[in-house]
């Protein structure tokens, strides 16, 4: 047995080890990639923190971590239409294949999901082994940088794709990663005008350098009349709420035009009370809940996107570390000091 | 000056009066309808009780009402395409016509809107005045107790036609007229399996009449259960909730299924508090706020409907009175032990 | 190794043989179905003519036949989901899954798509070897006889889903299986009338048995102004063109109303001139090509329809043969005097 | 009564009249503007040249012109939400407003629609009246050569907007004005990659200058494989038609990808032979016959995209003229030595 170094959820408490874990063998239609290179996401920082959502779904121990690129190392039996060598990244969502969703195209809402790095073992270790459907192969013109990102441009592409956005208004509340991909979709996908809300200044800069046409601190008293201003008085036509703040996506509902469309990516802790009346039913607007990535409709749309205007994207990219300093990288991020860190793991 | 009878909202509190009226004069492009039946509504009901919302919104002295059917007897300037002697029903909401959602084929979310009976003198009278624009004849194989019905028989129209219903289980919340009709129009357009929740036993039984598949009593404690049971365990695949009752919408959008979509046409009365992580992100639905009716999209849609299975909705039709005694119906249909009423005006 | 009977195209020319075939084995992620009842469908007449598309497409010797259904009795490795004594029916094509339209959720025009009795062994015999994956089991509400038509009834299906249909003028052109199918699927969907055209008599009497609301004679020279006066002088909302027939997708598209749609799903031999400019630029239409069904989503819908409305599809089946006379079937099936024939082979 | 300057087609034949025409005054409803700027369309040569379409339709004498931006100088009874001074262009279909399809939303396929330069007086002239709910106010920051262009903008706006273009590969086919605009707005929108059909090599030109990615000469033999190579094998997502030409209509339906999109604006002269089995039933693609603009639907795109981008356009506008010398400008623009030529009425 090979041995790998990895990070590794061991114990059901706050914190992570890194530390050495025996290399996957592939199973029938399974592949192993050697990781080169992976992204941290919230996710992997709420397992870290250990908290409520972790506590329920997390098992002991696990290799965290599903954004990557990687290359093809080993192929179990029945895979076709990959080889080894091949640069690829993946879908960390495993579904059932079975459940009426997946049969109906929709496996991103799949009943029985496995999750890469939650259910699983997931990318940050040097040998990841997940199902040859799953892994997405990578364009040579998109560099690695930009290929370990698919799976979060990806829900930001969901976001966006989920109603026409060429034309008009939109309102991005939340500048974290995700966030600061979708006003790169947006820019480049002809909205008339992207605006963003946010609380952290740091953050709020990496919007205003991706290309928002207007930033606003969302605790500015005027944040609501500055919306308003920069709409004609109309409104956003479109809401991208992706902080799961209740503040924020309260004020989306209430400055949305009429007839406009909210995509909710974000995930509130608690309830949030909603002004249905008002916001909702009397300015007929329609409300999309966002999960995960369309698999792979979304992933073509980011290899399209990313060979035409990566670069766009490089902004939010704003630290690279290996897997033995990545602890110190959740704090930074925990702290609102990071956005987007990159794991250097093979390269 | 011709005086008429007409049912006048005289005083800023609780009641209503039947008393003379001036008849209207046709100005440049309106018509004059001598009113021949009406239906009682529940926004009639609120401005009889002077509700917070009434208070707010109604100028007395006004005749309310906007449920008709009638003939054309006068024409202003410039109305052409139309004729004396023609039988009509009529849109209720004038738009400005200017603003942009009139503009785009949107007059429904028009930001300047007037309401007959509510904003201005309604057809609870021998006599009414509208915009010869807002003016739909009415077929004549279509009687005149359902052709006075085209304003709610729309409401139900929009909220099913937000999103295709065949082949799909639907649940039902609220079972008031509008509910009722929902019935009628999702049995009629091929839904796999139609859901009525509601508590009062009466309109129970007239949504079973109608052709509801099931009909749950919602202070059944069993009633969760019952309705994942008639779905396979997926829930229901469409939640049309008409009752504006804040534990109705909840219920409905815990049970709809992965996917499903939610049209909300209800009017909660305060702030409803929503589950958005686990009932819109992470199952991937889209709630529609459906306000009015498509003008005139949805009108073609009921006449059609009304044409070919018009006899569906008979059983919501529970009342007929005379202007002059209209008030009693107000306060049965307070109590539950009415749905549609039908006012004879000058049959 | 066992032998099964089965009807085999077995030489490049015109005819069938029913022979002895080796029953087939279940390769990893296959099963084996004991085959209970089959449909002949119009494809299968192509092979047994062995015309242009046969010849180009079919390598003999090959099963023929790809309507079924049957019970599983035989699983190869990796199946799960599945058991044996399941009924089932299912997908005849069989797609790459890996193309970029399976993997965007359109499998239905995979690139390089298999086809159960064309590309490889199918139905007409005792025992059929297809992918898990292509499996359906089958409710056991819903009888074999409308179980086996899952395939055809789909064709229709996924033509009809196209557009909604609820409330709209719809002409169906061509009344063959898939036709008729199709007009008890709009019947049951809401339309507000469905107009069949059609040469052969004895199918314009299914047509009308179905619950078509007109049937017409294609070669009744006023054939164009019935259809007009039967939508009001609009013409058609709704384009069906199950025929093929290039004087009947004229004549559809020649006739459908302003902002209609078309949708195609019949297969011209040759090109057809069309009046692009008069028919298509100037009436703002949408036309569909449809091909296959969508997988699975069609076939949860026909699930959802034969649950439910079944019977409506009952006239369609014309004639039950077997293995051995099924070359009588394929005669009258040319000579228009048969609609849908099962094949009872296992029963 | 006054007099004005206007280019007037007063004879059934080939050419036009540069002449005095009454001053029209305003009716109820109307506005009178003093017109700035006008734009030469191909619908105006067509009158011009007094081809089939022209003799079927146009009643002479008619001031010609229906592309204009100017100043409201008069308005008659009723008009309201407009005042004089307001700089304006406008819709230059007027529409019944009665019919079913003006009713709906879809003014834009009236069936009794009069055409401004075709059916009453145009805009090649100092004064033009059009009915009040034509008019189009121009907001302050869109100069006069770009606001002139609403309507041609508006038809390339129409076509694109029929279907999703971010991310895709699309192939115009026709580099006029039209096609140009739409090479502009269909960048702007996040196209993946953008190809150009066009045998003129001035209009190839300024399709490059615009910023196609790829545009090739039609003529070119290798054309077809030209645009297979850059679209990965696939063939184009989507095909906007605005040649007219049999043979790009052609040529573009065949080189579509499975499930691709065709919106078609040209207008044959005759009927196109199609191969509608393969090129429309077996890829399942789904065609869109275009029209006019949405009214206003598309004027509001229009804005946005002329506040953001206008500057994109520039390169279409080739000339500009007097009304005096407009007749070298039409065998100009039939020589293929002009695109967009801008009337300067009254600087």
């Amino acid at each position: 047995m090979y041995f790998m170094k990895a990070v590794v959820k061991d114990k059901p408490e706050r914190g992570i080890s890194v530390c050495n874990m025996p290399v996957p063998a592939a199973g029938p239609g399974e592949v192993i990639i050697k990781v080169r290179m992976a992204g941290i996401c919230g996710t992997d920082l709420h397992i870290y923190n250990w908290d409520d959502w972790a506590k329920n779904r997390v098992k002991v121990p696990v290799i965290i971590g599903h954004e990557f690129i990687g290359e093809i190392v080993d192929m179990g039996p029945g895979v076709v239409n990959l080889k080894t060598g091949q640069r690829v990244s993946g879908e960390g969502h495993i579904t059932c294949g079975h459940c009426r969703y997946c049969r109906n195209g929709n496996a991103h809402i799949c009943q029985d999901v496995k999750i890469v790095g939650v259910d699983r073992n997931g990318c940050f270790s040097e040998y990841l082994c997940i199902p040859a459907s799953n892994v997405w192969p990578v364009r040579d013109s998109i560099p690695d940088k930009y290929g370990t990102l698919f799976d979060p441009i990806g829900n930001a592409m969901h976001t966006v794709m989920s109603q026409p956005v060429n034309m008009k208004a939109v309102l991005i509340t939340g500048a974290g990663s995700i966030g600061l991909f979708a006003v790169a979709i947006t820019k480049s996908n002809g909205a008339a005008r992207v605006i963003v809300l946010e609380p952290n200044p740091y953050k709020r800069e990496l919007a205003a350098k991706i290309g928002a046409d207007l930033v606003i601190d969302s605790s500015d008293p005027g944040a609501r009349e500055k919306i308003i201003d920069a709409t004609d008085g109309n409104g956003p036509d479109v809401l991208l709420e992706m902080s799961g703040h209740p503040g924020a996506l309260r004020m989306g509902l209430d400055l949305l035009s009429n007839g406009g469309t909210a995509s909710l990516l974000g995930i509130p802790e608690r309830e949030v009370p909603i002004n249905v009346a008002g916001d909702i039913v009397f300015k007929g607007i329609t409300i999309h809940g966002i999960t995960g990535r369309r698999i792979f409709e979304t992933w073509y749309q980011c290899e399209s996107f990313l060979l035409k205007e990566g670069h766009l994207i490089e902004p939010v990219i704003t630290h690279k570390v290996t897997l033995d300093n990545i602890e110190e990288s959740f704090l930074s991020m925990k702290r609102g000091e990071a956005v987007k860190v990159l794991v250097e793991v093979g390269v």
